[in-house]
């Protein structure tokens, strides 16, 4: 019979996670699993970020749609992409799961090493977390990152007459999305957080405000529009929105609306940003950046020519 | 009818335990809620501590026995305690909740008063979190907390030879939920995170381990002796148990053993920790923590003479 986590127990499954994330080493970390807190040595001088996510079964993932690893890889990269956005790098994250106890330890297995996966690729060490009974699986992770106090990008910086940018193309993973829902196939797209891109955008002049996109491009916008004291529109010209080669087609082909697709699908985690009128071009940001990047409209001082903000087809949670 | 959290939304019951916390000024706090990532400012030379909390409704409480509030400073109690026990003071906490969206706002307001009531007292500012829905209610904290490097308490220090040592009275937790599930009232109990002691006994020389008590003292005394590099035992003297007044009165009275509760039951959140044989008295380390500290046994070398980790009555999640 399969063994389950229920099998393993409490302390079974966080010495089993404890294992597949032994090879982790973090330079800043002094104490990680194991004791009632871990604990980090902050690179001196820097400021410290802290962001929290949640992924959970039913909500944001079924299984049935995506692999277990692919579902760790995601959660991560979420995560992260968060830090990415403010031009910080990874310190270390913790890890809070509920699992239901008729959870396959194949599948739990599976799972963390999806979310190890990452967390090497980016040197993002696991330090701690919790492991708890739940109806269903939900993965809670609090990362922790690092950046100079004058090299942190927020979403508040956006002005009136300030262009707007974003890096990669955008739609990739809500195309799949509805690829798999239309085909009963599995969703096997993960986004890279653009961890290095955030640290080179922060070093730029002229920058206003950036986020991720993680709700989808006309939701994300809305939020940078409004972080400021007064909100702020925007014109976007939907020519020059950055599609994955073969876009058009594809959604075409499964009865999509390309723009409509790239707008409003999330988890494509590029980062969309301001820049002043003078800052550099998209060709010479592209290349300071080392990624793709596109010049999409421009900040207006009225509101209502913002686009609608989470479209019909963006992440509503309730 | 009564308003629910799918009334407000994602975005409005982030505005709403926004303006709740609002109070909460953290001196190190450069930026709050609202933005990818909070910024903290970590005070120059010392470490960051970390540590992750879950609790899940039906698993590590239920509406009928626990008023909302209530279950909101236990959270935030049982998160802290993990500082406590580290030596660490609070830097600040994020907030992962998860909701049912038919979860009455009342009941949502009433839990983040908890959590913020507490948060207040212990000057811990929420600086982030996330909000989604969930079958069941979940709140997984993260708090942060900050010591300096020669100021940190582990749980591996504890050496063959040492004193057993525990702060305040232990079993009242315990003795309220089996009297609530008995008499179907409410736990109204609300443990103290013993966060200046832990500080205070970080200063005093001769500490070896410590950790505090969420499990029950059999099982967390369990993971003090296995802390370290080779499993050690222990010699409890049951005469010596600080025990609240009145308890074995009421235990009686319940028709429960006094001494099997004060093992076993958990969230007391005192501390448990080992001295050296030269170190204070509990009488003097009474003093210097400002909190009662009583002597309840020695370590020993031979780990069979170990209680028996987590009794029947024990936290076990699985």
């Amino acid at each position: 019979m399969a063994r389950t986590v229920a099998d393993l127990g409490e302390f079974g499954v966080i010495a089993r996670i404890e294992r597949a994330a032994g090879r982790l080493a973090g330079r800043g970390v002094e104490l990680g699993i194991g004791d009632d807190a871990a604990v980090l040595r902050p690179p001196p001088g820097e400021r410290l970020l802290v962001s929290t996510d949640a992924l959970v079964e039913g909500v944001h993932f079924l299984w049935r749609s995506q692999s277990p690893r692919t579902v760790g890889r995601r959660s991560l990269v979420a995560a992260l992409s968060d830090l990415a956005a403010m031009g910080a790098r990874p310190l270390g994250w913790t890890l809070a799961l509920a699992l239901p106890p008729g959870l396959p330890v194949t599948r739990l297995d599976a799972l963390v090493r999806g979310l190890v996966f990452e967390a090497e690729r980016h040197r993002a060490p696991l330090v701690g977390g919790n492991v708890t009974r739940g109806e269903r699986t939900s993965l809670t992770l609090t990362v922790l990152g690092a950046a100079a106090p004058d090299r942190i990008l927020t979403r508040r910086g956006a002005r009136a007459g300030d262009r707007i940018l974003v890096t990669g193309r955008l739609g990739a993973a809500a195309l799949q999305v509805a690829q798999s829902r239309r085909a009963r196939g599995q969703v096997r797209h993960v986004a890279e957080p653009r961890l290095a891109a955030g640290r080179a955008l922060a070093r730029v002049a002229g920058v206003g405000g950036c986020i991720d996109i993680s709700d989808g491009l006309d939701a994300d916008l809305g939020h940078l529009l409004r972080a400021g004291r007064r909100p702020l529109g925007a014109r976007l010209d939907a020519e020059s929105l950055p599609l994955p080669r073969g876009f058009g087609a594809a959604c075409r082909r499964a009865g999509l609306d390309p723009e409509r697709l790239a707008r409003t699908g999330g988890e494509d985690y590029e980062l969309l940003f301001t820049v002043r009128p003078e800052a550099p071009s998209a060709a010479v940001l592209a290349r300071r950046l080392k990624v793709p990047v596109s010049e999409i409209g421009t900040v207006t001082a009225r509101p209502q020519a913002a686009p609608e903000p989470a479209g019909e087809g963006g992440w509503r949670h309730f």
